[in-house]
């Protein structure tokens, strides 16, 4: 099944519209006309929401998932195509991120994880392009650049950050550290760019813009520090952790696993291509109105929707002033995701950066397709955004800027424009974490919020909304057990 | 509630068997004296069959747990005296291990915990004792030459282990790395010695040596490269994972979280003080003998008992030839562990090696007692093994010889000698887990195995534990659903 999300182009087709994904659910809803109460619904069916749902059917509950999409994963999918799967939004994960690594140990699928770098193959190099032109260098080279860069940049204790955030999954365990929510980083880049050669200034800019794809002054330096914390203070990590291992069948492959488990309970009703207008809460529950006027109830509502677009459903009692603030600031990353299908084999083993001038800062091999062609994965942020829904041609000479590439196929998703997302992973400009991070995480009323956006862990990834859905179902079965109302008399 | 575990002495008291801990559970049982058939019985309330239990009542089954001690946690529990808790068996865990971190993010106890480590007060030294005498040094250079030897000991491939174990969650993945289950500690260190100085060769032995508590002619070379794969091929990541963060409650405060989740789903049976004698599997289900003559009847069985007592059940039908022979091999870990109150606070901010001649050949300043002591933790291992219940005057001896100390208190947990469980953390003799890894996790019948002693991931440590158990009732779960028998229509 096609997914009405991402595009795909080549030379023979033009542009095309939707690209084919297992994430996709038929049939669409499985409610029919029957009328209920559920004991909860969960808005949202991305990693999240699917964890909520699926926890809180196992558990017993009578949920409904309402999705607005037609398809599950929300801002992590995989199209196939041609038996190759492309990643349209998050792709790698590791044993490094506890809560995406318990459902891979639980699923059984520590055995279809691959490699995106593969640099036994082809040219074997990275081409660091800046305003001072293009060169080519070895990966050692690569890593040593940018672990020296990068350790500079957040040396901000003497200690490459280990003083100012001892705990990753406890960020302000020493609070100092909230002082550096204040830093832009432009601000960070300033302090230190006394100490950093061109080219380190370079890739130093680069690797962070690819973590927020946003620009310096919109990007908190606190959020790097944290990612940084995670990712055991060093470069070779931020690779291990954030860029190198993924399903060899694709995200999709591993998120159907949390929705056929929910289904097999017996207990999750479903809708897609869905999207809700309307969450009204009361002392007796929940009610919910989609954008084509149908309206369903529950004792518990869970939102796992995106901060970015939070905003957009209409609440009653309205959101609390602090989610409703955290909403409209919003968090900066703007990445629009490109895949090129290239020929031979060359490039499986390139890494490239192209900033500040780039529209595609970052690019790396990431695979090799069934035709034998290199898949090339590259990443446009907020300086210079690409629209390549609207014009292929500039996107297409934007993967060339990166490096000569005899192009085969386009596939792409534009987070920035997504109806339903506004924006790719969270990553937050200056203060919003420190000042909305309660705020964001907070309960209203029968209303939990969930999102990897304000997971306290691996926020802004697939194990932060594992971690998100966990704690929200967990919640909700203790606070309706609590209460000892109808919707558990059920089961127990 | 004081438990049967355990012992503490002091000059006033002398030795007392028993200590206080929050894992002692009471009422015993809460079966009385109704009968009923199970959908699944738990044998061992460790964090395995805690995680087992759980999950199988969470999801809707009537579970019953039946356990030997009067306690939970197995092989990690806590006692609590005077206030201070003194961690009787398993203590650390970490971000790293991503079952674990799981659970300590769904309970919220990511703020619960604190360092083992304090080099800010008191001596801020390592004594290293060997056949040569002893000698202080400070803590950077027991790291560096902890790395340095540890590096050389694992360096079979030129990439410190990186090679042949690319993935430490997949151990398999490079099959070139079984070979090495075929080296004992002792033949690798012959490779080796010719590299190491005589610092190095006691520093890497005694670590060696305090990961397995065996002796190197019994240690897999294999499994320690196993471990060393799971804490990032570092020396770092070793005392990150193995032996740095722990529970300011202890261990008891987090397991007791598992047993009450379990019990207010209303679904959880359960006996204490009840040791299981024989399992009896056929078509329809499984029956259960005690000690003391009850019979049990469930549809299914989780043994959590561990590898090296589980020859002690009787089994009908018998347990297949190869978990027999994996039994009898049983894993090597004879682990003593002594902890002293030692008066002042000049031990916090020590540790120490005292091998081959020390009957305690590892030590670290652990804590700081309200009394404003210090908290000493020791490990003895086989090569000259300890049974302080016997002789606490002998087990004071080996203390003093790591460093002197004035002993105020002495609480320890004689692990090898200990009925049920006949041994601590699983470490494995050359050959064993290449050979029975498999026959160790299979299914027999409607009987499913698991333990931390055959989890795949992080194997011995209460992670694994937590694998195995989500693993069993998972299976368990979808087990009792695909059949559709009686047992879930209660549920669904």
């Amino acid at each position: 099944m096609a997914s009405r999300d991402g595009y795909q182009w080549t030379e023979k087709s033009g542009l095309v519209k939707g690209v084919p994904s297992i994430g996709v659910i038929q049939p669409a809803s499985n409610i029919g006309g029957k009328q209920e109460r559920y004991d909860v619904i969960v808005v949202g069916a991305g990693y999240c929401g699917l964890t909520a749902a699926r926890d809180a059917a196992s558990s017993g509950l009578k949920v409904l998932l309402l999705e607005a999409r037609d398809r599950i994963g929300g801002r992590s999918w995989s199209s196939n195509i041609d038996g190759y799967p492309f990643e349209m939004g998050g792709t790698w994960v590791s044993w490094g991120q506890p809560h995406v690594w318990r459902e891979i140990s639980r699923y059984n699928m520590r055995q279809e994880l691959e490699l995106s770098y593969d640099f036994t193959k082809g040219v074997n190099h990275f081409t660091l392009t800046s305003q001072d032109g293009s060169r080519n260098m070895s990966h050692e080279e690569e890593d040593k650049l940018m672990q020296s860069a990068l350790e500079k940049f957040v040396n901000v204790d003497g200690n490459i950050g280990k003083t100012v955030m001892p705990f990753p999954h406890d960020e302000f365990h020493n609070p100092e550290v909230k002082k550096f929510d204040k830093l832009s980083v432009a601000d960070r880049m300033a302090q230190v760019k006394h100490q950093l050669s061109p080219d380190e200034y370079t890739a130093v800019l680069s690797f962070v813009m690819l973590c927020s794809c946003s620009t310096p002054d919109k990007t908190s330096f606190y959020e790097f520090l944290h990612w940084w914390a995670l990712c055991n203070f060093s470069y070779e990590y931020c690779i291990e952790y954030l860029v190198k291992y993924k399903f060899r069948g694709g995200q999709s492959s591993f998120a159907i696993k949390f929705f056929e488990e929910a289904l097999a309970t017996g207990r999750l009703s479903y809708a897609f291509s869905t999207p809700v207008s309307h969450i009204k809460e009361h002392n007796e529950g929940v009610e919910v109105r989609t954008r084509t006027g149908s309206v369903y109830k529950a004792a518990r509502l869970i939102s796992a929707v995106p901060l970015n677009v939070l905003n957009d459903i209409t609440f009653f009692p309205p959101l609390s002033q602090g989610k409703k603030a955290a909403a409209s600031t919003g968090h900066v990353n703007k990445c629009v995701k490109v895949h090129a299908e290239c020929r031979g084999p060359e490039l499986r083993s390139w890494t490239g950066v192209n900033y500040p001038n780039g529209q595609l800062l970052y690019a790396l091999g990431d695979g090799t397709t069934p035709a034998g062609n290199t898949h090339v994965v590259a990443f446009g942020a907020d300086h210079d955004r690409l629209t390549p829904e609207k014009d292929i041609e500039v996107t297409k000479q934007a993967l060339q800027d990166l490096t000569k590439m005899e192009l085969e196929r386009v596939v792409f998703h534009n987070w920035a424009d997504d109806e339903f997302a506004k924006g790719a992973w969270f990553f937050s400009p200056p203060g919003l974490v420190t000042e909305s991070l309660d705020d964001m995480r907070a309960r209203q009323g029968n209303i939990f919020f969930a999102s990897s956006d304000w997971a306290v862990g691996w926020r802004s990834f697939i194990d932060g909304a594992i971690e998100e859905g966990t704690r929200a179902a967990l919640n909700v079965i203790q606070d309706l057990r609590m209460k000892g109302g109808a919707p558990l008399r059920s089961v127990l």
